[in-house]
């Protein structure tokens, strides 16, 4: 399924690093591994991983973890609680964990930018699992799998995706629109204004205040989660008001193509985002394909990071 | 050891659904496993686990992980810290993790009933690791097996069984005496009138407000503890006046059989609920043998859940 | 790399326990497995090992992890939040994971002294990960490996070594110091009075109030935090006074030898303990090679303990 092809990234910081060719190759790999579920391959055996999360997760980590360990990897996590309480640098926390010889860090930070300046200063592979509001890259890598199965298409083009929600504390966002502009969609957004970035349009996006004039013709509804623990809730009015005005409802729903489908990211806030009825059971949620893409895509990423055809290393040497 | 036979049921909620040939089947391999000790058997390869604690456990917890590992399963933790407090639901969260196409998925949690509902909304198997003031299904399995093998039989008829102590909060006592009963013991309790709740004569127990005379020709002496964390010491007048009413000492448990056991799930709170005397130590003390079957008993329900002769599956599919 | 060759103990509780020719075996060993970095070597499959770390820790925790892993160890994790904190006592709860039936229990506590009781009531072999201002062999073991590369030799005779910082609290100098001594160096230690234990001279050391004096000539600096969280800061003026009379910087290490090391167990408190510029960057830092060997000789240490060439196994028997 690789036919002799290499990532061409070591790190995977931002999705801007993501090439087409890159798309290609994971997503190839990444219907694979999806057939075989949870099949332990042999494929990273030797090498090991720890996950890095700085900052609570319960989906991305697990995921991570798992995704490691079918392919035989060794993994330890390294939480919050410790070192960087004592005081310690999150690159000292970083540079010490390199140091087991890992092959894969996988960093989840409060703090935008971490993963970024940890890739410069390991030998291991950074794999940046939501940094902030800034990045998520392998949620838009899953999402981009779940768009382009539904379409059964390599691109986007033509297509209509609507993003609802709390874009402003959204690293999944951040990471998710700039992939959608490489596959050629038409991405709409909708939220109360104080929940958008003001500089939004660099990315090409059209903001629209009512959501069912975004919604009209709409071929993927994307709906995300308020960020409360961001501070969300100073942006708005209440929640029960963001609902009544942006919470995705079966009628609103229908204003979508028929076969238009719904996806988040997770954890949904059932009644706020989106309305219990369509949350997980609805025929268009595409919600559990999402999480279940996101293990696959994850597993063909460290696959073709830790085992290159072309046996090309990362250049930084520890001394 | 099998000879072909396969349980009756894909989830374990409650204990209930353990029929007495479940039981046979269950008790017939944990004892081979436990001649095994830690070795690590290949029967689970590719199928993984996710051990789903919304309520802080330390043993239980790590007897399934190293229960799974040792059966070659890769296994990941979700806690209560992330996702669940963003908001999101329970069925949310274990529709979640049975994305990852996991084979079993157990759950301990603080409400009543999780488990039951999440095993009609998933593929994975759920095992019930503790719900509430509700069930601890695997807890009554090992001390069953303790029990029958400490009186070389296959039940407990003519056998006096004697539990002290909080069952009002205990979860253990809910689903230990189901098991006891079909079983054929007699069971006696005692405690404080107010650690007993109303309907506890539905189960055919025998209360006694006075333990020497519940003790009194006793086979096995069973204490459970008293549940601080569930404001037990509401309902009692002090820790010491209920240790010195009803905790387990050297005297009292001589007025058991001779050859009588003590038990207790742990932790126990030494000099509280049984005096420090005997807790590990005691030759009558069985609370170490306790775990160790708890380990192979958990290690036999997660290869007969997971490795099926007959192929069959769960009914309910993922759309 | 063994030659036939076992410990002399069966748990390592204090690094006295370590004899020449303990030292000898664990560092031959540890180098060899150094050079293999994360490769999963099968030695130690079908036994598993229990972390208990009773007080929150990164690398400690992590390094023991992934060091069981990769000689196919099973492993599980055991913190500070459960049994211990419903009142059972440490000794239950070592027990309680002794009736597993694994073969190692890494154990890190607040208190001095859990480990050595626990080993006198485990089937399984104790590591003490630290415990409370007492020990922590492992990391001594780990820094005499380092040393003993640096100076290319078998002993530290002729050699000095300068220990800066909070010796009172660390439970780090308390195994290094007698490592030391048995490795016949010169050791000097600097640090305000007030860090300085009173029965210090024990232990055959000489302290300086000017680190400058201290450092003279030195052939490893070895810097140590100040606990924080052990209260240390009530013991000098500021933590700005501190680091200007006792913090590493460039100028303090140029007294050294010039070929002189700086070590540090880390988590390093930059510009407090040692200045940035130095921390892990510097060619004469040796921290990280610090937790390279971390690895190396947990892995030594784990395979020896529980591969023994010579059958042996520790007298305790669980009834």
């Amino acid at each position: 399924m690789r036919k002799g092809r290499d990532l061409s990234f070591f790190d995977l910081v931002s999705i801007d690093q993501v090439t087409p060719e890159d798309l290609g190759l994971l997503y190839d790999v990444a219907r694979r591994f999806r057939e075989y579920k949870t099949y332990k391959f042999s494929f990273n055996k030797g090498s090991s991983q720890v996950n890095a999360f700085f900052e609570p997760s319960t989906r991305t980590s697990s995921s991570f973890d798992l995704a490691a360990k079918q392919l035989s990897m060794d993994t330890a996590g390294v939480s919050s609680n410790s070192s960087v309480e004592k005081g310690e640098s999150y690159l000292d926390t970083v540079q010490t964990i390199d140091s087991y010889n890992v092959k894969t860090i996988v960093i989840r930070s409060k703090e935008s930018g971490v993963p970024a300046v940890a890739a410069r200063y390991t030998q291991a592979s950074i794999i940046n699992a939501g940094d902030g509001w800034h990045e998520h890259p392998t949620q838009a890598l899953l999402d981009g799998l779940t768009m382009l199965d539904h379409c059964k298409s390599k691109d986007m083009k033509g297509r209509v995706v609507v993003i609802v929600g709390d874009i402003m504390h959204s690293r999944v966002f951040g990471s998710l629109v700039r992939l959608l502009k490489t596959l050629k969609a038409e991405v709409r957004i909708s939220a109360p204004l104080t929940l958008i970035p003001e500089d939004v349009e660099k990315f090409g996006v059209k903001w629209y205040g009512k959501v069912e004039e975004a919604l009209t013709g709409a071929d993927v509804v994307y709906a995300l989660r308020v960020q409360s623990e961001r501070g969300a809730n100073g942006f708005i009015p209440t929640l029960r008001e963001y609902s009544k005005m942006f919470g995705i409802s079966r009628k609103r729903l229908d204003l979508a193509k028929k076969d238009a489908i719904l996806m988040h990211p997770g954890p949904v806030i059932r009644d706020i985002d989106v309305h219990s009825a369509l949350a997980a059971v609805d025929e268009q949620s595409y919600i559990l394909r999402q999480v279940e893409n996101g293990m696959a895509v994850r597993k063909a990423l460290l696959w073709l990071i830790v085992d290159r055809i072309d046996g090309k290393k990362k250049t930084f040497t520890r001394k």
